[in-house]
């Protein structure tokens, strides 16, 4: 779909920096506060600058939408979500409107410009929804080829189910807390190699997972299975997601149930939420499903998105490394899927919930989306630029991942993901 | 601990029917409506009335209970349980002493009797709190063998992890609902006995699980865990739950990652939340566990409680059936263990939270908590009292759960969850 807001030649008359993630193409949506106004609030960023978005309603600039401005004026970007994707298309386009060249309404009103255009690094940026239910996928067939081989051998590597349905997994969703917040390296349980009885401290194996997820906007009704080809309707935009994980943990608890305390400690997710509107120029198709999946699966083309990746170490001195280069067109299972496997049981999403991908691994070893993988279990320790290696992550490192789309001189950007991992408790 | 309110001596100036589940040492907390006030607020409920807490609370005669006695106006628990357990405690004190048979407070205030003590079959309750995350463990060993023995046979059937840590799992808040829900048969992908592709379907495997719940009450913050000591003054109260599965979708579904869409298309659950201090006089010790688990799982006995639970299959049509007798008991591992383990890497918990125990089931055939266990996987079928046979459970069917413990003449009772299944959509 074309919409205005997507055009290659829209430009503002807000200088955006050249490279900048923001383009007026993008205006992604999040929450904010200030030191002078901590009161949580809906924005929209574009280039340096964040646009507050409650004090434009207040404006009357944005005129009749469609829909009731008083969900603008929420803390968090769940109502706004719920009312589905038209009322989202209609804000975008109406702020790409004001925000355009030709337009004066903000440009030559210099009391709102003053009040409603906040330097970026004058904002502190908050989790944009209140996640009620998170759900984490396991869509990468590389990731998962990856993961069986380690844990089964190459014969066994990907169970029976996995190209038949999307394998997915309820996760925590208290814990999911937004880029900049600091993560404690867990304590748990593991069980020792050749050991037999299991031993009790701090995880020795902390892990990234390089992951996406999408934001349900409207929900279903329980009982309502949504349709493939009605899912893009339920979406509300996508993140950059940091799944942390704990190997040594998960490896002894998994079994039968699934990740547990290996995953719950902490999740990081990015503060800006990129509308599936935002996306729409950069659609691909998905890799060559075979076998074919069941019919419920089965939906239009193309439902992937070509979004680079890339995810970078931090240490606590020293220089930084990329450690991935990774797409998120490489996944086996869309978004689509996801949400028509994830409803066809009844199952009842909610305005902000959260879907989440699965680690995102490209077909070569510099793209794969976890340590696990890039040092195959410790075996290849990543060199880092001070001589340092990394087999896993340390106390004091911090992991970044940043994400974009590029086409016709366009970056849709969604900023950047980050958690630095303090020691664990003594 | 013994509270003036436990005391078997006490009596309430209010009847209260012989074998009632509500007598004055329970008063256990919910939300209901009436058709006169369909706004949902909390009540207690005390033999055959609910008493109108909001109301009571505007009345003056709740006095100082130590905390601000506007969060007994939400309309759900969570605000009430956030304080932790002595707001509650003071509370049900309070309320206990107000139905103490010399107190005359609401027994000769006639407008008050009349506004706030209302019949409980002219109330509809409603959900008791609003679930954030919900978390399912697998905690007796009955059942945890029963299913290993029948998936990977009898040498094989309790995971080497089992028995050093209480195994769980997230499972989905959205699709929790109150008791008198109505539940629809799901659908999804199973794979027929012998077939290698999976075909999809209305589930033809539709289970119940035999569980409860506890509530939580104060919540801890992220990275703090909570020493297992200090478990119970993060726990609100209890529930009955009803965790329906599906089995031939879940048995498909669920390597490695754990169970997901054989298991969010619903769960139900009691609408009265009986409080800890309810239960306090019907502590029992934890069977022995062997081997001895990891220090942080280690805390004061008597951990377990004695609540007697039994469930009932009632048809569309004809007579009804008890066909499970079952006892908390069992469980090998208690709340507090649970409690602490999933807090010990830092998972934060909040109020409102369900930490559900998972099936139980007892060593006797007929305490088994399922119908997976109870006909051995659909090989000894359970006969109805209409000369029908169930392997599973039938559109039409209600599962009906009730639990309570029974000491010095005293009932503490759950009341009951109840869930009708509906056909499949065509």
């Amino acid at each position: 779909m074309m919409l205005p807001s997507n055009d290659p030649q829209r430009k503002s008359w807000l200088p955006v920096p050249a490279g900048s993630d923001f383009p007026i193409q993008n205006l992604p949506l999040g929450i904010f506060t200030t030191d002078a106004d901590p009161l949580p609030r809906i924005g929209m960023a574009i280039g340096e600058h964040v646009l507050d978005i409650a004090e434009l309603a207040a404006s009357g600039l944005l005129g009749d939408l469609g829909f009731d401005l008083e969900v603008l004026h929420y803390s968090t970007l769940n109502r706004l979500a719920g009312l589905g994707r038209a009322a989202t298309r209609n804000l975008r386009e109406r702020v790409s409107n004001l925000l355009e060249a030709d337009c004066g309404d903000i440009a030559h009103n210099e009391v709102l410009r003053a009040s409603a255009l906040i330097p970026m690094h004058d904002v502190t940026m908050c989790m944009p929804v209140d996640i009620r239910d998170y759900t984490d996928f396991y869509s990468s067939i590389e990731h998962a080829t990856n993961v069986g081989i380690m844990f089964r051998g190459k014969d066994n590597a990907l169970m029976p189910n996995w190209k038949h349905l999307p394998v997915g997994y309820h996760g925590r969703a208290s814990s999911i807390v937004v880029s900049g917040t600091e993560v404690r390296r867990p304590k748990g349980q593991m069980l020792p190699a050749d050991a037999t009885e299991p031993v009790f401290g701090p995880s020795k194996l902390l892990d990234f997972e390089l992951e996406v997820g999408f934001i349900i906007g409207k929900g279903n009704a329980m009982g309502q299975p949504i349709p493939i080809d009605q899912t893009e309707d339920h979406m509300f935009g996508m993140v950059l997601f940091n799944d942390w994980s704990a190997r040594d943990i998960q490896s002894w608890e998994y079994v039968p149930l699934g990740p547990f305390l290996g995953k719950n400690f902490a999740s990081s997710m990015s503060p800006w939420v990129v509308t599936m509107d935002a996306l729409e120029p950069f659609r691909v198709d998905s890799p060559v499903q075979d076998p074919k999946p069941l019919p419920y699966l089965q939906g239009n083309a193309p439902a992937n998105f070509d979004i680079a990746l890339e995810v970078q170490i931090v240490p606590a001195q020293g220089p930084s490394k990329v450690v991935s280069r990774s797409n998120f067109k490489y996944m086996y299972w869309s978004m689509r899927q996801q949400l028509a496997h994830h409803t066809v049981n009844g199952c009842n999403m909610q305005p902000g919930d959260l879907c989440a991908s699965g680690t995102i691994s490209g077909p070569t070893e510099d793209s794969y989306g976890s340590m696990l993988e890039l040092t195959w279990r410790g075996s290849k320790p990543i060199h880092m630029p001070d001589g340092s290696e990394r087999k896993f992550i340390q106390d004091g490192d911090t992991v970044v991942i940043h994400g974009h789309c590029e086409k016709d001189g366009i970056r849709i950007g969604f900023g950047g993901v980050s958690g630095k991992v303090l020691p664990a408790l003594p």
